[in-house]
Order: C-alpha cells, then structure tokens, then sequence
C-alpha cells in the first residue's frame, strides 16, 4: 500500500487485540467495507461479537501466529499500547502496520514517550527515570508530591504510588522498582483534558474537539464535551497533539492525555496510540466517530469532518456497579448505551458506557 | 420469555437471513449486549462480517438446521418476508419468533396482506386475486391501468407487469399466472411515503417521521425526511402504520408503505416486517436506528424516542453506478455513507447507501 492508495472495499483490517476498542472499530470498519481479523489470545474476546476472523495468539513470542496474521490482513493496527516487548519485536518484522510498531512501542514506555514529547517542545510534568531509591528521594525533596509508576503496561491507575515525603522512596522503590520506573511531579492541575484526532497517510489532520476528563480510582469516570476551557488553551491543546502526531509520523487515530495548569498552560500527559476511552462520545455527537476516523485513515480514505452535533457527557460503566446502571440507562431519552459483550463484571472492569446528549450550547 | 421479561446482555438474536438488514441489526445488537446467530444459505453473507455465529441452510426443508438454529438462540427473526413456505412452516413450530411467523407470512403474501389491510379499516388501492386472464380483463375494464403483480416472493419491481389495456390480459396472465397473482388498480397518487415504527411486547409504540420515497425501475432509489406533506396527511399515515401493528399484535419493527392522494387521502402498498430500507436514514439522524428500535422490541428492552436531530436524504447505492459512487461520498462532509459488504455489483443489487444530512429546515 503506497500513501497514496486507498484500501479497496472487502479489504480485511488486522487488529492486535480483542477488546471493546477492537470491537468498536470492526463496527466502523464494517460500515466502510472492511471487514476485522483480530489477534488475541481468546477467540471469545469480546471483539469477535461483531469481528470476522480471529487468530490466536498463544503466547506473546508465537511467531507463527504473527506471521499468519500478518499474512492475513491487508493493515495491521492496535487496541492498545500495552504489549508485550517479544510481541511488539514480532510485529515490527511486518511492514503494514499503522501506526507504526514504533510509535505504539513509544507511547507503551514513559520513558520514551516523556522524551519524546520534551524533544519535540510539548511540556509534560517534571519527570526522570528511576534507578533506585535515591532517585525517589531526590525528586520529592526538589518537587514534593509524586507519583511513581512502572515505565511499561501501567493503566487505569496499575502500576502507580504516591508519595509525598522522601523518607517513603525506599518501600516505593522495594513495590515497584523490580521494573523500570519513573517518578513524575503531582502537578496543581485545574482539570485534565485530552484532544483525540486522526492523522492521514498524507499528513491530513482532524481533531475531535477537546474533551473534558474525570478519573476516579485511576480509571476514567467520564468524559465531557465542550471542555471548561478559553479558545486559546483550547487551540494550545490540540496544537499539541498535532505536533506529537507529526512528530511521530502517526497515521491513525491518537489522543494525547494533558494537564491544564492555571494561567493556560498545558502539559502532557500519556499518548495513546489508538482510540480513546476519552473519545467514545464522537460514536453519538459526531457523523464519523474516532472510530471510523482511525479506520480511514489507516486504509487511506480522506479523514471525515469531526464536528459534532450536540454537546455530550459519557460516562464509563465500570464493574458491578456500572452493570447495575445499565436497565436505566436503556430506558433514559436522550442517552445512547454501549455495552462491550464482556461475560464478567470484575470490579473496575470496563463494561461499556452510556453517553448523555443534549443540543449544543 | 414472557412479556414482561427483557432478554438479558448476552442473549443471542437469531436471524433468519443473513444480507445487509442482518448485518446492520447485528450492529445494532452488540452495543446493547446482545450477539446475532444467522441463519442463512451462505456463511459468507453479508451479515458474517458482523454477526457472531451462523447456521446453514442447505434447503427450504432442512428441519435439522432450522432446528438446531431455533435450540441456540433466545429470539428468532426475520430480514425478509420473502420466505419460501416450507420454510415458514418449519419456523412456525417455534415459539419463540418476534415478530410471528404469523405476521411474517401474512406480509409475505399480497392476498394476506391486502386482505387484512382492507379488513382492519385501512384503504388500500383497489385489487383483486387473479384466477384467469377474464380477471384480468375484467379489472382493467373497469379500472383502468393496473399492475399484476405475483401474490409471493416479489420484491423491488421483480414479478410485477404492468397493462392498461384488456386486451393484453391474456399475454400477462401468459407470463405471470403460472403462480398465484393478483391485479391492482394503478393510483394516482402525488407522491410514496412509508412510515417505519417499532411496537413492543406491551403494545408502546414509536413511530419515526413519515419518510418519502423515490424508486426507480422498482428499486427504491431515495427517501427523504421530513416528508412534504401537511401534518393531517402524517398523522393518518402515522394511524394506519400503527393499527397494522396494533391489528398483528406485532413485537418489533416494521415499515408500511403507503400512497398519498390528491386531497391527502393514504392507501397502504406493502407491510415489511423488519428493519426496511426507507428508515435507513434513522441510523446517522437520530440517536437510536430503526435496527436498534428492533433489537430493543424483540429483545423486550423499552422502545427508544424516534426524534430526529437532521433532515435527511438517503439515496440507495445500486449496481455498478452505485460502487461507482463510493469515493465520491466518502469523501463528502455530512454524508455517512454505508457499504454492505456483498462481493458482487450486479445491475439492480444494492450494495449501499449513502444519507446526506442538514440542519433540521
């Protein structure tokens, strides 16, 4: 597939993981002509609901499944950031993947990820790497309140401790230092924002606008749109996640995770190189969702509008109690409720998510 | 399941047929946690790209399939009505179809379906089942240009001929009378609209706006909403549609097709007992499609509200010129366009559709 060359209708999209993003993606994906081959360890993912075809991965170094894979599809694309080293070196051997194996391998480790949006001028939080107690520390006592967190495979909140006080650096470091780590600066943030967009094999840009995020317990509660924020932070914002979408040459959908500080400034957060949890509202307050974005801009359709016909506030439905929500939510005019098809409703599992929509303000 | 019971997440949907209705209901299905089992003569039908299990049909008489099909989901239904009969006599030994099988023959059949329309108050056009060419001669003596049309199995102009002179009765008859047929009077009428609502388990009703309809050489080519009429005229196109439900005892959604007259005056054309391709329009304008509104009746969730937030004009994509079409509306702002994923452009088969959408006038 040369960059210029769109994907023909009955073209088959490889999907590294089996989850909701996968599924909701196989949707759009369908609604275009294509059709999703997933790769997962388990062919009840719940993707494979509305996927065509699976693969299994057996283990994270099954070459063989890769290879067949990879075979198999006309693009390679992903659910996550958080794979395993052998399985990322095993798909960076095939050449059609978008994003590229390299950019979903930097957003997977802080620390390259970090770098990255420092060497190309996008503000992030203070932050170093850890290589031992010392280091915690130092940072606590230059930066006082901190956050350690695993390099690799943290999310909703695993992988992560607080502290304030130097004299914790030692049993944080003996919880979570037998892996890399960093250690990053609480910042005095007002709200936490993320900006999701899509970015075309030509180097078009669309940006969803920006989103407004509420996390509890580390996992994202919910997601509003329009954000609380003046135009020009606002265009600071998505300034920034064009510039690490450039930056890193990205095709498909990404979000960039940000602080927004008093005064205006932004600072980065994480990157993630896929859909976004943050940007499931654009599946009911947009014509084209961040889902069908990712889809065209990885087969090479010109990218869809991203404006949006409403305003939105989605919320994820999470563990029990999010199960718990789902017969009122069905029944509540105005709300669009999405299940994910996953048969057990583990505490701060994802179950779905409902999104409230009401006429733009 | 009783009436009061909703199916719960996870349920399986049957489908009898596995095209684009199918496809799009599976779709549908998954964001409310319900997975779709097809039953069709092909596992690589449309709805496969999409749906989660098949069934194969290898006959109209193969009990086994239907059987074994019937034993693994919780509700069966229907994408066509034009269904052979020994088909339709095997469905009629489950219990468990939405709508009946009862109402799927009834619609699948012109003398059925006039008959009951005529019976329940609602005007049709004036007809009559063809027993020989006198008939024939006799209608189009005393109505003029008629249409004969083949009581079963005829779908978007196929099976139909039209004559205005008695004198051609024998050479229609010739052709068509070598299965049951019936002769109607060709009206009229100013303009084709059709009205497409859900009816639930408890009998709630929700209808979406009246859609007007354009077909070419039999084949719907556009619906448009709102319809251009005056809200009398809606309001009776409303009534009839919901006394044909009402009249069926019918749980899911269907469509009736209808004729405006000079004056306002509607005359009932068609039941389709499904999803139908004049409220495809429903999936980009409103917050729940037709296939949702499905999927929630059959399913005994409550019926979402059919409000619209745009005016559309969905226009079919057929054959050849239709495929040619794609590039173009993909790349249009405000248009969603939708690929059914069928392998071959013949002339006349629907392959897609695109809807064009605005601010509602």
């Amino acid at each position: 597939m040369t960059r210029a060359e769109a994907l023909p209708r009955g073209a088959v999209i490889g999907m590294v993981g089996g989850g909701q993003l996968g599924r909701m993606t196989s949707v759009a994906a369908a609604r275009l002509g294509y059709r999703m081959h997933v790769l997962s360890a388990d062919a009840d993912d719940p993707a494979m609901d509305v996927a065509w075809r699976h693969t299994r991965l057996a283990a994270a170094d099954d070459a063989a499944a890769v290879d067949a894979f990879a075979a198999a599809v006309d693009v390679i694309t992903f659910e996550t950031e958080n794979l395993d080293l052998r399985l990322l070196a095993l798909l960076e051997r095939q050449a059609h993947a978008r994003p590229s194996v390299a950019a979903v391998r930097l957003a997977g480790d802080r620390r390259l990820e970090k770098a990255f949006l420092n060497r190309i001028g996008v503000p992030t939080a203070p932050w170093v790497e850890v290589q031992g107690a010392d280091d915690i520390a130092r940072f606590v006592a230059a930066h006082g309140a901190a956050i350690v967190k695993t390099a690799r495979a943290g999310y909703d909140g695993k992988g992560q401790m607080r502290l304030r006080d130097a004299a914790d650096a030692q049993r944080v470091f003996a919880a979570l230092g037998g892996v890399p780590i960093i250690i990053e600066a609480m910042v005095p943030f007002l709200r936490e924002v993320s900006v999701v967009l899509a970015r075309g094999a030509d180097g078009a840009i669309a940006a969803f606008d920006v989103t407004e995020n509420v996390h509890r317990d580390g996992i994202l509660d919910t997601s509003t749109v329009p954000a609380a924020m003046d135009a020009a932070t606002a265009a600071r914002a998505i300034d920034a996640a064009t510039r690490v979408a450039a930056g890193l040459d990205y095709v498909g959908l990404m979000a960039l995770e940000m602080f927004v500080m008093e005064g205006g400034a932004v600072l980065a957060n994480e990157i993630a190189p896929r859909p976004h949890n943050s940007g499931h509202w654009t599946m009911d307050a947009c014509l084209a969702s961040q889902f069908e974005q990712h889809v065209r801009a990885i087969c090479g359709l010109p990218l869809a509008s991203p404006a949006r016909h409403a305003d939105a506030v989605m919320t994820n439905l999470i563990g029990p109690e999010g199960a718990a929500a789902w017969d009122g939510l069905v029944a509540t005019p105005g709300t669009v409720a999405h299940w994910y098809g996953k048969t057990q409703a583990r505490p701060g599992r994802k179950l779905g998510h409902a999104t409230a929509l009401r006429a733009k303000g």
